[in-house]
């Protein structure tokens, strides 16, 4: 049924990812050498794993909770983010050459997992929705824009050790942007994929778990080693605990019968590493690292509860994800947070102004970046599904005949 | 249909867990600071990584076999956990103040942690049968009676570095004994949620694997650095790969056609990370740790099969995860085997009467504070279900129409 | 109705098992003692762990993909890991000991789990196929001829750090062969049960995606600290997202309408860092690394889609998770990669007629040691299962009522 829509897949789609990879190469050739003064690569290691767990299996997961879109969460998250790094390699490299050369150490594979740390978090906004082709199109032009955006937060020395601005709410936005312009009228009344059922849930929370976990690694990663590292660390752990408490506590407040609501736990309880990301490293102190996270759990429910039905119905903005929740409003506050920080004079070298301008510029680019490459998207030969299919895997992926094991319609009596 | 049972969640959960969330951060405002002395944090941060894994994937996801109580195994874990880690840190803190200041750092984070890994197996004994309530109030409770008999067993000079006697006995008697108070006679002959269908098995398993991974950084976290440390990987190491063997052949044995068990996969082969955490660090050498792990595995088998029915049938101690045969008995086993070490002076610093000192408060502080406990959670208030609902998500869940996909009962024609 | 078949499990399996285990805890007893000297063991530890989780969660788990076969792939997968790391650390120590004695470090629990993916990879050649006790005796044999062959390989001073010859080769080819052996004429056109359901295949991914993260610690754990390890570190992290791409670009590719195959995703994202291996620590720069996980992934959806089916049909070579692919075919071109490398004088350590000695005799020995072993377990009284129960857990496991969730009969005919 599905598969008379023909989306073209065997032409575009590997023409363009070997375009890419052949092309990626050659620069990865001209440029990409070793970096031999890298001392601490070994100290570096464990973080840099666990902010990988997070980017592939973290993300990647935390998506699978629509239950005909598993493969596609967990399939093209690992795709884009494992052409995001070589791509954000490069991208970031370009910036930080020296005699015409991109030395490769830990830390900058970190920052090449950063990057496609945007893009995931983009691609949850648009989920369901778009084509592998669409995809990688959207990682090549996101990481570009936000190697843009990330060097231009540097330039202006603004401090945002876990990435609230430059991350979480570059990638919320420019998601959102991208959303809006491919927007769907038909979807407007929901969709019958666009839901869970119990075994996604639970895939889902493999994702929460180790993004909830790994997040102190994420925040501290590239932090000074020292104090300001043990800080990233110390900050994230408590501000995560807390927001898990509040988090689950709004949820129960929201609904009519106080009951929880998955959505809520999977993505709410790490609203704490988004937004204690700009100051974790600083002298904030566990308390208020705790009041941050505090706050984020309970900004995160009451989005998804109002906000996101709000966006969707009055600003045709459907967020499949509600990464607005988990990574925009979050992220919001931690620049914020960073803005009180500054003024509190918790450290010398931070300037009101510059993380204020940093949180702007941030958001600024990501609605333009987002919005130019949601036009670029639209082109029609890209293979978009129809919206009958939308949040289907079988549209681009070979599927076991039972399809979704789960029954949607009860099966009649001489079953089992 | 579940849903007319009003457990009034809405009002008593979430301001019990944020009034809990508001004393917290208060008193980590007056007490709690950054440790600026710890200069080893990056080496022990992957220890704590995988501890951390331990209690929020390994025991959440171990928890997950029942069929329909995935959302509160994984989901309440998590909660219990993000609870009990920062009561941990300030009641761990309180034993050991400095200018009464609790000072923070990757350590207390490991400790904390351990905290509330008492608590996740004492909630085994329970699950299915208490309200988030309950747990939140548990949690508190339990916790501070855990440093009491931790802080205990530090005066006694007793060792314990894998914490087999003050955390896996101890939570074991502690839940044993809050189960105990919360018979409930209806359940006598089983329930129709109690038990796991095929595909939360191989979730539970994710709990299983984890759980038996990082059990050597578990025993080895805390441990003195260089020999001692290196000896608790060691022995951890050898001792649960023993009692894979002896657990799975076990299995095999006590079933009259030979077959094998997957409660007994899931809960015994781990049984030999618990029972050698008492000699870790010792030099006991890797055949004794193997030894220690063989019996582990076999006792922890034999145990699910006769004695938890004799518990639940005789003592009306309906043990849902069976937490005596995986924590209980092996922590015992754990006390008794350092004894014999102390007797056997493989340490000239370990003697036979602490040693079973330590192992005796453990278990009597367990079981009195249990129920004592149990008593304080049997008030009527609380929000415990009804027999009819227990191992059920749907009756503090949001739970999806479909609900559970397995089908138990062939579906009628008023089934959705 | 499975059970009527009787395997006799009860009997053989513990007795073998208990006897194994008892053979080497004496031998432990004998000749095992801790290491004094290692004193970089916290430095190896996260290295050590990465690889710990990718034997036993990875390999566990990518072998889930079967609908009704999970329980024995992610158990007995654990029961083969616990044992074979035993028998591995004794192999592996007699070549190396000192003073009769063998010496226990983290550099040796490594290469023990190291030794156990050689078999676990030949598992996967004969998954669903064979019984528990022919597994153990496989594990016993075949550990015992890797180990001879990793000692040749050593005395040939061949350079094969991330072991594409000596563990993925070998483990592939002796696999094969014993499939060959235990050929199944019945299984000719397929088995009812040798498919995957849609949350099979998500379970599948975990051990994809944890296999794919952690390879950089792979290739990496045991290579010489400084630049040769950082080197291994980078050109896998790079090999393997390049294979991605190219993976995924084939797996469209090979299809007629366009579409992705989940059996490519979960295995052929993998062989680059199969291929990169031997010359992981080389100075082969990054893009030559990415070239090599390119080609690898080409080779092994090529394999998937066209060799599998002919080794099947015209060779009688019955390869359930195609291994051949995964780590047949790119462990050869890591073996020829290092052959080009020798030649092009990367290294003046390397040798071109060495390595393509060390890549023959691998393949050899693994021939003919698999040729061995099959015949060995083709021994009638093995509880080998009969072709009609081949693939299904219930064969020797306790498996729930509802057996596995899934449904293979559309229940009725408006279903889907």
């Amino acid at each position: 049924m599905t598969s008379s829509f023909s989306t073209n897949m065997r032409i575009k789609f590997p023409v363009l990812a070997i375009i890419l990879e052949v092309a990626i190469i050659i620069l990865f050739g001209i440029f990409v050498k070793y970096d031999s003064e890298d001392n601490k690569y070994l100290k570096l290691y464990p973080l840099f794993q666990d902010t990988h767990v997070m980017i592939f299996v973290g993300f990647g997961f935390l998506m699978t909770f629509l239950k005909k879109y598993g493969y596609s969460s967990v399939g093209l998250n690992m795709l884009i983010a494992a052409l995001g790094l070589q791509w954000g390699t490069l991208l970031q490299g370009f910036w930080h050459m020296k005699s015409n050369e991109i030395s490769i150490n830990v830390t900058r594979m970190i920052t090449a997992d950063f990057s496609t740390a945007a893009v995931l978090i983009s691609f949850g906004a648009v989920l369901g929705k778009t084509s592998p082709v669409q995809m990688l199109i959207m990682a090549i032009l996101e990481i570009t824009i936000f190697a843009c955006n990330e060097h231009l937060v540097e330039i202006l020395e603004a401090k945002d050790i876990g990435a609230s601005m430059t991350i979480h709410a570059f990638g919320a936005y420019f998601g959102l942007a991208v959303a809006r312009v491919l927007y769907r009228p038909s979807l407007k009344n929901g969709h019958v994929n666009d839901s869970s059922v119990y075994q996604s849930d639970i895939f889902a929370m493999i994702g929460t778990l180790f993004l909830w976990l790994f997040w102190p690694s994420f925040n501290s990663a590239i932090a000074e080693e020292g104090e300001a590292q043990k800080r990233a660390i110390i900050n994230t752990y408590f501000s995560l605990a807390a927001c898990t408490l509040t988090a689950f506590a709004t949820s129960s407040l929201v609904e009519e019968r106080g009951k929880l609501d998955m959505v809520h736990i999977q993505n709410a309880t790490l609203a704490g590493g988004v937004a204690v990301g700009s100051c974790a490293d600083l002298n904030i102190l566990p308390f208020a690292a705790m009041l941050i996270g505090s706050i984020a759990g309970i900004i995160s429910v009451v989005g998804f509860k109002y906000l996101t039905p709000f966006l969707a119905s009055k600003l045709n903005i459907q967020d499949t994800c509600g990464v607005h929740n988990l990574h925009g409003l979050p992220g919001v506050l931690g620049g914020i947070a960073s803005i009180i920080a500054a003024a509190a004079q918790v450290d010398t070298k931070i300037s009101t102004a510059m993380q204020a301008a940093a949180l702007a510029c941030s958001i600024g680019i990501a609605l333009v970046g987002g919005a130019l490459t949601g036009l670029i998207l639209k082109l029609p030969f890209l293979g978009q599904p129809p919206d009958q299919t939308c949040y289907d895997d079988s549209v681009y992926w070979e599927v076991p005949n039972e399809e979704v094991p789960q029954i949607d319609n009860p099966p009649s009596s001489d079953d089992d």
